[in-house]
């Protein structure tokens, strides 16, 4: 069981069994502003002897509870909800200002996860909460599906939508909330066809701009690869004569898996941001469980663009790419969000930090897991210095787009004496 | 043997046996300047009837020779030249101007090499050509010797000089002419105390402007650290409550290595350059062979800076800082240089880059990988994109001073069905 | 006349008046691809005597015509379509694959320009062709108009619409063509109200790391502001002592001035890109002339966010945001386009880079600058070079968003001597 | 008078004149640390009925005098020193260590500055302490010289030393000491002879990567200039035909001025940072005065690289190069230091940073003129952003070398109305 999901599950444990008819238990609010988008958060009320206490999102709940009406603020805010049936309805008010409230019941953690064998038929070109579901999971449940490639190509290389790596999904999970974390643990990434088409040139901007014009680069160097699943390695199909006999091994892995961007953003499946994305990471690959901050019911997963193998930071522009087979597990972690992505495999700790320049990359990527050793470990700004510097390792993640990405790897044998929070 | 000395030894067994009185043979040419520094690079001749052939450093030479006297050209540049004793003594004309020109034999490798101990006595802050060597050696060479930490003080804890990086050397190596590579080959570098001491705070400018505002950090932390040689391991001498079981993994390096930078500069033994320096790259240990550019006759190595252990970037300024013993070896591959530090061990090949931008840094480390490639594999750069696009990885080396650096790693495994050029 | 535009007029007056029902004239010509987004450009033919010429974007165009049957070649693309009424219809082949096209007139430039009072009563927080177009205007037309501050109130104070830069518009230009280049040149930009807000604190991404934990910053600082028009002076409301007597000249822009991104990217009004945006560039005022790609039919022009006055930058997040009136005029340059926003006022040329650093900005902006040399004064890179070496400056346009920006500027008296192309 | 100079006067009458045997009056100040160099600064000491006030560069000093001996505290560190003749004699302690002390005093500032006729014979290629002086000035003396230009040739054409920014100087200035600003009036930057020499490409770096490749450049472009000084206007002396009537305006500047860097650095003339140095920044001209950190006793002031004319950033590598004739006024700011290059002329304060990328230059110059607002009118950190985030402008200063620089400009006319500290 990975990190953060043990954390959730002790959460969930820790909240009553909410009667049916009680407000207590794990409700999705929204403040329906009268300008702009509805702001929505996880409410947890647990109301007891008249009183009731509880979160709304990261701030504190208290209030008070008499048969069907509750009042409670949270910071500055304070709410009068009624209990209608299954929904709460009322309103909150702050500095003057009252704005009409509602809630529904976020469903439980189902006892027994399903798992869904699913048939992708349309594919995406945008990360956008605009995009309607693919298919409904729950927490817990297992997808297997697969992906066409970058280009749009399925496993017998027909070509099934336009290029640019088209996603399969989005997936809801029911009970994700904004505000909470959605867990994506990657149980398979495999590759099902035994071709792949690369970049053949290096990215200009990887490359010293004072020796660029020195370099000559080829219109029509050949770029289709032979894959071979058995020997697990790559070798191009008409190498030339330095080439004859390069062998790349076989790491596939998905270069986008996103949840819905926040708010109306409709972005192109070539970028990357807090909702993850295009992150081009060669670690999102069999046995990585992906953690990404959730802005819209539901999450809205995507994922897609498999490759066959990439090096650092997707050089080629276009890695060894080809059509996927996967299959992954969702959870969430309720009321918890870094706010961009994070990950972990059975080795490493990973913070992945997105900006402009490698630079500011790093700073996220670096202030992500000063947070994430603060909350799940409880190490102050010293302590986690103490870690950071004689044991993380960075990775440059992608170079691809208007935002680059880093990561920093912590080894968990660093963490393994140290006490969970 | 390593990749490149591979190539020096081929190059050197190509060069016939010098006779004494013979013009052939490896020279130190001197261009003399009216203004600014001599010009000084390698002149390799092979006279036989009649005819001179050779290279003035990657430049091919063809001319006559007659008693004592040889005229040549090398590019547009014309020189004539006389034979005294056992120096060369002549001018060099271009675009109608004359230079006074002298050149001296450069010695043999010498048939066996010699194993030095040196007991460095003073210690030295700047990199600079103007030190006096510590020690004479020749090409196969090798040094047993020691530094002091970076505070100045040796493995008894005694002070032996100021701080900031005080370095060993420099080593003057017979035979190393400007234009060359020097190899150093670090057989050896183990700690030689039992302890340490760290900085406890992490670089600002590795984490986000945007959230430092939150952080708060602890002016006396604890910083001085165990070193456990046997079981190899690191800990705090008073860790904090959450630290008291936290155990680092030792692995020994150096933080400086560099030759004499260009011309007269004098650059503080914190910075880092074309000349290598204070790179503070966790790869500088026991097994890894490092390449530097040679600025000046001899090349004046310099080493210095142990770390018991360092995690990418060096992101706490000081790492574990102890002192060290070290043993190396060094070679020259004449006449070629990459302007930048490369390096390699068993198992990768490595390009450093350093810039004022972790991007500026990797276009570096990316372009001199290239580079390196075209030379010993014979490899286009459509090529080389096909071998760093699916199998390179980058490091983030170091993160302290005015230039930043990164590194360029890319598999042997990767290079072992190419043929070596 | 502004530089572009008089080309534009020029390209126009030079195409023949095309016959109601002859082929000759202005066709928006789409390409039905069977998978993604159909691919729009302008089509330019000349029917005469049996031959066809023209253009297809910046492709050379050439062919016959029968009747009403046209065939033509575009690069390897072969073109066969028959008039049909008012439309073109037929098909495109290229490597075998065939694509069903159609075209439509694109409308003529109107003999007689119209002004427009257009009162908007819906604002958008996105840029994105999937917004309906508020008015559609035509080629020479004048809009006069007003927008709501970056928190959506109007000039009397009364909330309009959510916060963060939201747009009056989209105009739809009738005849702008994907390919083409919009010219929005704005006559007047003013306040139309007598206070601001601005944000109170400096963008921590502009300040040292370092040193950033020695400054403290007040939560509450007073940052609302008296505007005067007649003195042409902003001053705090509620100053400290300190700044009791400080005064900031007016200098009214527009901090968003944009075409709908590429095909369905929906772009929050923070950010900027190709298609302009959220520049933030203290230039965009009355006198200046802005050209943007085209990426949509009809363009799609958005225009928003007010600032009374913002030095470079726009360090404080938030400058002295206040409500506008403006007025503007479009026009289009068929068939050129630069790919990113280039502007120009009565003294400079100005090139605009976005990029994740400053230092990617600065590179587009002088690519640009170079570009625009090449194609309207015919001058090579060494040329160029010798405009910009000597002459140009740099401004800091906007530090604000995921992307930050940098313009060039090159004085037209240095231009004045050149021969314009 | 420019604004840290009259504060420089007003701090020098508020010192008491010392009398010949009192201990009263400004001293230098050197602790001989064991290793290491030696900690020199400046020490102002009031006697007076048996107790001493003052300071130590910035500590403030607390103790008593009696007869020839005087004992203090500045911070945690303990004085005891004797008055021996015109020095002073004896230890410090700290931590139980202590070190020997002498200071000797600083000459006072002359009642008549003299104006110097300085004729260069030497030129330096290095910024170093280790340079003897070429002359000794006082605080508020006027030179009168000249420079060679950047490839070592005078007003006549004449080869006077090597290429590569030699410099006129060093001056030392009595009675700089470091921790002190040095101020450097530049009362006249004017060409000295009809010609110039410029670079004739555009810095790859300042290009996009992306598009270089489609750049071509001429080897052998015209690249000589001629001067006319009566129009102030620089033309090529062999145009090509599109560049036959470019006239540049003449904008003579110098691009380097620097103090000797910290300790025994030795740097290329080619760097620039906190001492100055080859900043390459078109506002270096005549009006504009110059505030560098002092490093040593005397400062070592160094003057050189004409241009004749240049945009932003230097664009071409080398800018319109040309001998200069110059004339400054020095003075001292005691006590007091910003650690960086700040200037300013008539209307602007400028605050140069310098950093390996511009974004981290921004950075410095920003948070510079935040430090110098703070000290000289007593600005808090949000009072600043009121100033800066709308009148503030940004200047790119130099990309070439391994360093970048911008500078921030605020116009005087925005101080106004505020009451100086």
């Amino acid at each position: 069981m990975n990190t953060l999901s043990r954390t959730a599950i002790l959460v969930l444990l820790s909240c009553p069994l909410a009667a049916q008819n009680s407000v207590s238990g794990e409700w999705m609010l929204t403040l329906h502003e009268p300008f702009g988008p509805p702001g929505i958060s996880r409410l947890s009320l647990l109301a007891s002897e008249g009183k009731i206490t509880g979160s709304l999102w990261d701030e504190r709940v208290q209030g008070t509870v008499r048969d069907d009406r509750i009042t409670f603020k949270a910071e500055d805010v304070a709410f009068a909800l009624t209990l209608q049936g299954e929904t709460l309805e009322g309103e909150a008010t702050s500095s003057g200002e009252t704005v009409r409230v509602s809630a529904v019941r976020i469903p439980q953690r189902p006892a027994a996860p399903h798992t869904h064998d699913f048939e992708p038929t349309a594919f995406h070109e945008y990360f956008s909460s605009q995009i309607k579901p693919a298919l409904h999971i729950q927490v817990g449940d297992t997808v297997r599906t697969w992906a066409v490639d970058a280009g749009g190509r399925d496993h017998e290389g027909s070509r099934r939508s336009a290029g640019g790596n088209p996603q399969t999904g989005p997936f809801f999970v029911d009970g994700a909330v904004p505000g909470d974390t959605l867990v994506v643990r990657l149980n398979k990434v495999a590759i099902n066809r035994d071709w792949a088409r690369s970049g053949s040139g290096i990215m200009r901007r990887a490359l010293e701009p004072e020796t660029l014009g020195a370099m000559t680069w080829a219109k029509d160097f050949p770029n289709r690869w032979q894959l071979d699943p058995v020997k697990g390695l790559a070798s191009l199909e008409k190498p030339t004569e330095a080439l004859k006999r390069l062998v790349i091994p076989l790491r596939p892995m998905l270069g986008c898996i996103a949840v819905a961007p926040p708010e109306s953003w409709s972005i192109r499946t070539r970028d990357s941001g807090s909702y993850g994305g295009n992150m081009d990471y060669n670690e999102m690959r069999e046995g990585t469980t992906l953690y990404l901050p959730v802005f819209h019911p539901g999450a809205l997963l995507f994922l897609g663009d498999g490759h066959a193998a990439q090096g650092d930071g997707e050089l080629t522009g276009d890695a060894l790419e080809t059509s996927m087979d996967f299959e992954f597990t969702v959870d969430v972690i309720p009321g918890r969000s870094f706010g961009h992505p994070l990950a972990e495999n059975a080795d490493f700790l990973i913070s992945i930090g997105i900006g402009g320049s490698l630079d500011r990359a790093l700073q996220q990527a670096t202030s992500g897991m000063v947070r994430w050793l603060e909350r799940d470990y409880g190490l102050n700004a010293n302590e986690s210095a103490m870690l950071l510097g004689f044991a993380a390792q960075y990775d440059v993640v992608d170079l691809v787009g208007s935002q680059v990405s880093m990561a920093m790897r912590l080894p968990k044998t660093t963490l393994g004496p140290l006490t969970k929070k």
